[in-house]
């Protein structure tokens, strides 16, 4: 579980070590996009320090030719304070924002990002049939079109690291999406974004779309391909672990997995994901996350938008560390590892006030005995079996977590 | 999105629809463990009604040997009430209960289900080496030896359908597993179980492990392979679906995903992820569960467990059909298919009241338009201009979901 070295950031190179993952954290843009979780600009400074100090490589902060003042002034204070922020290691995470293939919201991108060190913009479009019939209603020449002026133009204002990005392009026909990602490349776009926009796809189908990718892009070689999806059917996690397996090499996660609707795949879930299996089972890949400020960062995007996370979310849930059952119990208290694959601490949480036996009406002997040892009752086995006749009798009546 | 008919359900027979995906919910076992999730015994009771009504096959609904009374009686009682109304097909839900392998555990669990009309155990034991060792205290041998002596014991007690389950399987060696799942057959098992306990695996490795066992156990064509999976990694329900493609034909899943740690592959997730996309990518697997019916047992679990889901859950939470963003709502209002794939009628909610168009920061003039024309006003372009740009001043500075 130890956090390595960094590949090289520079933009238009492909970095040295094919076996880190770029993060790019969405929790200030798609993440804010779900409903009810509008943040005001001084939160969303302070969430974006976190994610600097939580180690991600970029962050998507928001789409600065919305109609919302504040939105773009967030955007341009994160750039400005947190994209210059270099860090000891002369590390300065890429801040950027996202932009439709309109002028002016390219424009609007690079008045917002200017300051930061390491600025890029994300220039997407929509390229399934039915976003391009009924949303844009545009064909798919006008769309081919757009897409490479608007790189092009990205790239005449003066940003060098540009990212291209095919809206439902999990729903999309693939021969389209290969030229289009091709001519990008072409403009100048080093990362390529796949994004199942609606929560559609099953990990096998991601899979087969970045081979197919990496397989048929004319100059792919030269760029990043990113993964980004949503949760409707609760396959995110596993379609962004399927996306690096097949060899994306940048995902976009949000904290706490917030999004629009059911959300997105949750920064947390991958990144311990890939800390607990990435050796023996995704080739050593790995990330440049620390995974001990994963918890405060949870509690910063809980607090600020609002949307409460669920006891059992995994990763940062109040009860994930919790064993309700007596046969679970006794198990922890013989050896952790029977019943708990990471640790509190792991996330940054204190071991011991975290990994809690909690008595109720579900709980064994084993567990009892020891909550009265630890509070200094030392009793002999007949007081032992009627105190815990009682308990249960007490516990059957109960609710709660019963602490 | 049809619901198609059962297959046969005659104890010790493989059904004759292979394409059939057993249901067993296990919210009131291993939900129920989960930490504060305690339930009253008519709680249970009414949650049992129902998941019959659900359309659930089985309900493994306790842990009769347990030293709480409460928890024996609550399986006593649905055994005989819902254990006993079959419906207007003739079709009456498995009830079922888990005992160790141990005697008095197989003689309470016969106690409290017998009175059921399709009554069936579930038989474990730990196979794990960390388990067998420092949990157990046990070889190899000597946990063999318990798991045949118990499944005879179950039979010999009369009953006819004996599950027979390996905890800890996701990490358990495949030799051992393939030797003691064919022993538990030749002793009357009807159906086996592959427990991923500690919510360590990827689909990959539960998907090969699935394979393995219908490669090597001996009379596996005898018995139905279930998965049981948790979702500490957050891939519960990817290793799930990773189990039926594999041949697994019965899943254990809780409603809203609750159980110990981070809980248990959520019911409402499967059969939403299989009807969404079970006729092209699962080769037409189907269950028997009625859609309709997912959003008041969620709401009735929430409520009796007090675990509150979050307002992004998958296909149940209170966001997951709201849109907030100004390029979606613009979607959705000329063609909800951009950006939906379910629509709240398929799990039972009013259609009309929860796809919500959410104005706030985030909204275009699109969705504020619309909103002005459905409270019947209609303005010339230049007033229309003019209440836009005073209503995102106004969101700018507003939290919350705006409504």
């Amino acid at each position: 579980m130890s956090r390595r070295q960094r590949p090289d950031y520079i933009p238009n190179k492909i970095p040295n070590d094919d076996t880190y993952v770029r993060i790019l954290d969405t929790t200030l843009r798609d993440g804010e996009q779900a409903a009810g979780a509008a943040m005001t600009c001084s939160e969303k400074l302070a969430v974006a320090h976190q994610l600097a100090k939580l180690g991600v490589d970029c962050m998507d902060v928001g789409f600065p030719a919305t109609n919302s003042k504040d939105a773009f002034e967030a955007v341009k204070m994160i750039a400005k304070e947190v994209g210059n922020n270099v860090d000891e290691n002369g590390f300065v995470p890429v801040i950027c924002a996202i932009a439709r293939c309109v002028k002016g919201d390219i424009d609007a991108a690079w008045e917002a990002l200017k300051e930061a060190k390491r600025p890029r913009v994300i220039v997407f479009i929509a390229t399934s049939e039915i976003h391009m019939k009924y949303k844009l209603n545009k064909t798919p020449e006008e769309v081919l079109k757009l897409a490479k002026e608007s790189v092009r133009y990205a790239k005449s204002l003066g940003f060098q690291d540009i990212a291209f990005g095919c809206e439902d392009a999990g729903r999309s026909n693939k021969e389209f999406l290969h030229q289009i990602y091709g001519e990008a490349i072409k403009e100048g776009a080093t990362t390529i974004i796949f994004a199942d926009t609606v929560g559609y796809n099953f990990p096998s189908e991601v899979a087969q779309y970045i081979a197919d990718m990496k397989a048929n892009i004319p100059g792919v070689e030269n760029a990043i391909i990113s993964v980004h999806v949503h949760n409707d059917l609760g396959l995110a996690l596993a379609n962004t672990l399927a996306g690096v397996q097949a060899g994306a090499r940048q995902v976009e996660l949000t904290i706490n997995g917030i999004g629009e609707r059911a959300g997105n795949a949750a920064l947390e879930e991958f990144v311990m994901a890939v800390m607990t299996r990435g050796d023996d089972l995704l080739g050593g890949l790995h990330t440049g996350i620390d995974p001990k400020q994963i918890s405060e960062t949870s509690k910063m995007v809980e607090e600020f938008t609002g949307l409460k996370i669920q006891k059992t979310k995994p990763i940062v849930g109040g009860y994930v560390f919790s064993h309700a059952s007596g046969i679970h119990q006794d198990g922890i208290l013989k050896n952790k590892s029977t019943y708990q694959i990471m640790s509190p601490e792991d996330i940054g949480l204190d071991e011991y006030s975290n990994t809690s036996i909690v008595l109720g009406k579900h709980s064994g002997r084993h567990a009892f005995k020891n909550r009265l040892v630890q509070l200094g009752y030392d009793f002999d086995e007949k007081t032992f079996d009627e105190l815990f006749f009682r308990f249960k009798e007490i516990a059957d009546k109960k609710k709660g977590d019963g602490n």
